[in-house]
């Protein structure tokens, strides 16, 4: 066997539903690597003869690997910081003088046109170093704090350039239709058009989008508003999800799985009529405690609904300004568990196997099985559960992305 | 000026109380060190004559700094993992199908018991590094999981040790009435005795606890059992706290303070009258929202009584394989705003000067003031309430322990 990279003396933890265990489990297995790609794994007595001279051979000391985890929603882009709402707000602050004063997504929007595509890309870089150290690989980046074409476009430029340049892998996601913005106060028809019309053919001209998204919400746009935009994109040929059934049931998770999007995000207000939806369209829910927990919401996403539709539930940090200022996907695996009650082992399939299937990779990412791309993550872990339950030491011992030893 | 150290473009938030500004705070400021504590502090523009060639020159670029971080409330040295236990609750496990397999606390008491000093030392020396690394300069470590005289001390002399060998200060706390062994079982006045009759007294003769504490609770000892403990433990000349009010109000909190303890920790069900002991006593309200989110708490700590009387409120994580498994103080910043609506300064206030009083060190800890000792944390921040607003990327540039830089 002629390969790169072998890790022996590991436990796998392959998130692959073919293998029988849970976490689709092997025990004292081995694992070889090939040109970025995995090339054999199995048990490790089962290993075929290779040339030891030829191979940078890694003893895993009985550690545990997963594949490389991937945050498939966050908005880490952006400028500004909104400490001092949050501080105004617990001094006793109402949310109208706060709007008043600037504060809110508008305040975010102000300081992200503002800012220079380096000071974006600094502040930024940083947010993906700290997901690295914590074994991300794959990291999704929406767009939707410039608001016009110009500021969005920078900030998809700013994005795409961060996975040219960072090890980490990049799937940028154009949000213009996150807010409505100043210039369009009391036309939010008018902005949809312009997202339609002069926006997303911009981005989809300049490839700087692999999605397209939405934020559907008595808040945000109205469900056909949403679809407008949903439609504009399939007809660009790009892939679509939508911010859907936050704070409100809109239908937006089954106007857009209808459409075929990738994922709906949020829903915890998502009913059953939605729930077979996302099923009968292969959609993926994406979950996102951070900002349950940081808004205080007390409706929990339906999952036993989606664990009985078998819809593959993934999980996400939202990392944002506004509702979940909190860069660690590692920190959602204890609030997924804590607050939605899931398993670690679907926590941990939320950020792997059903993350990748959330941005449409699902075909190369987010498993350890043989033909898939080697983003690799080393745990100094008793068992795949630990990573749900303890927080703030960090296990992480080794990281592969695309067959590159970037922490080891 | 003789000086050691000088930091100047630097904002300064004290944290005390006799400076006029919110977070005691001073801007453009300078602060001097010599021998390990803080010699000199104030505006910039009235600094001293000092001899630049005799004193080592940080330039703060204006970032922020506060006194080193206090974490008064952990059972950081324990061995095992819980993640099973964990895991099978999530699975559906019932609480007494989980007692019967030998989970919960007992668990861990059977793995610390049969832990080696040196793996009880390795284990908790990590965490205690994880705590380093975002700011924290001193901790208190809690027996509890020996629950027999040889590993309570065993505990303690880990526990002491790593305040020789690590950079980071610790208190110790003796908890040998946290749980009831199963030697004693149906037997609880039994152990209280021995506790306070072989262990107490051995303790304090090896002088390994800086306090003592006890578990008052209906699932833990009744009150008149507490207080034998803390009468046992004063009796010895010890500091003496409590775990009060956590699941019922027992009337614990008032039974510690009217005996000088320097805390009562935990407190989401102390009444007025309770709140009234602290405050008449000078002692300090421990809020644990780590545990109060873990085991998904409703009721919150009576803050607005607590701010009413006057009773300095500190802010702890309670790392603990049970019902803390989060390893972070300054995630308990943000769960403390989040959850308890506390403000980012009264949270910063909790982790640093009211953290110092509760465990008997504020004269000399816990603000930056001149006199006291050199431990200090710089921050890339924006303003102090980013500490409790962010998550994630760690904004730490520089630590000081004791006048010692340990991260620079
Ligand atoms: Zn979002
Ligand atoms: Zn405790």
């Amino acid at each position: 066997m002629d390969w790169d990279q072998l890790w022996i003396d590991v436990n796998l933890a392959t998130m692959d539903p073919n293998q029988p265990n849970r976490y689709g489990a092997i025990y004292n297995g081995a694992i070889a690597i090939k040109d970025g790609k995995i090339a054999w794994l199995g048990e490790r007595k089962d290993l075929p003869a290779f040339d030891m001279h030829k191979v940078a051979i890694h003893k895993g000391n009985n550690q545990w690997m997963t594949p490389g985890l991937i945050d498939c929603h966050t908005h880490l882009v952006f400028a500004g910081n909104r400490a001092d709402e949050f501080e105004q707000r617990l001094l006793g602050a109402s949310y109208q003088e706060l709007a008043q004063q600037g504060a809110g997504i508008l305040s975010t929007v102000r300081a992200t046109r503002a800012a220079e595509e380096e000071e974006l890309f600094d502040v930024s870089r940083k947010r993906l170093n700290t997901l690295m150290q914590e074994g991300v690989t794959h990291v999704e980046i929406k767009s939707g704090y410039g608001l016009d074409l110009a500021s969005e476009l920078k900030t998809l430029k700013v994005a795409r350039y961060l996975g040219e340049v960072h090890p980490v892998t990049v799937s940028t996601t154009f949000l213009g239709a996150h807010a409505l913005p100043p210039e369009y106060a009391g036309k939010p028809q008018k902005y949809i058009d312009f997202v339609c019309q002069a926006m997303l053919p911009e981005v989809a001209k300049q490839q700087l989008a692999d999605a397209v998204d939405v934020f559907c919400e008595n808040v945000g746009f109205d469900l056909a508003q949403s679809k407008q935009v949903l439609e504009a994109a399939k007809a660009l040929g790009l892939q679509t999800k939508i911010h859907a059934e936050q704070l409100s049931n809109m239908g937006a998770s089954a106007m857009a799985a209808n459409l075929g999007a990738l994922s709906s995000d949020h829903i915890e207000f998502l009913d059953e009529t939605g729930v077979k939806a996302l099923a009968d369209n292969a959609s993926v829910a994406v979950l996102l405690p951070g900002a349950f927990y940081f808004l205080r919401e007390t409706q929990l996403p339906p999952i036993d609904l989606l664990r009985r539709h078998k819809v593959p539930m993934a999980l996400a940090s939202d990392f944002n300004p506004g509702t979940s200022p909190l860069c660690s996907l590692k920190l959602m695996l204890n609030l997924g568990c804590t607050l939605f009650r899931l398993t670690p082992e679907e926590a941990l399939a939320g950020i792997t196997r059903n993350a990748a299937q959330a941005l449409g990779v699902g075909e190369r990412k987010g498993m350890l099985r043989v033909g898939m791309e080697a983003d690799l993550a080393m745990w100094d872990i008793d068992s795949p559960a630990d990573l749900s339950y303890s927080y703030g030491v960090n296990p992480l011992t080794q990281l592969c992305i695309q067959g590159q030893l970037q922490i080891s």
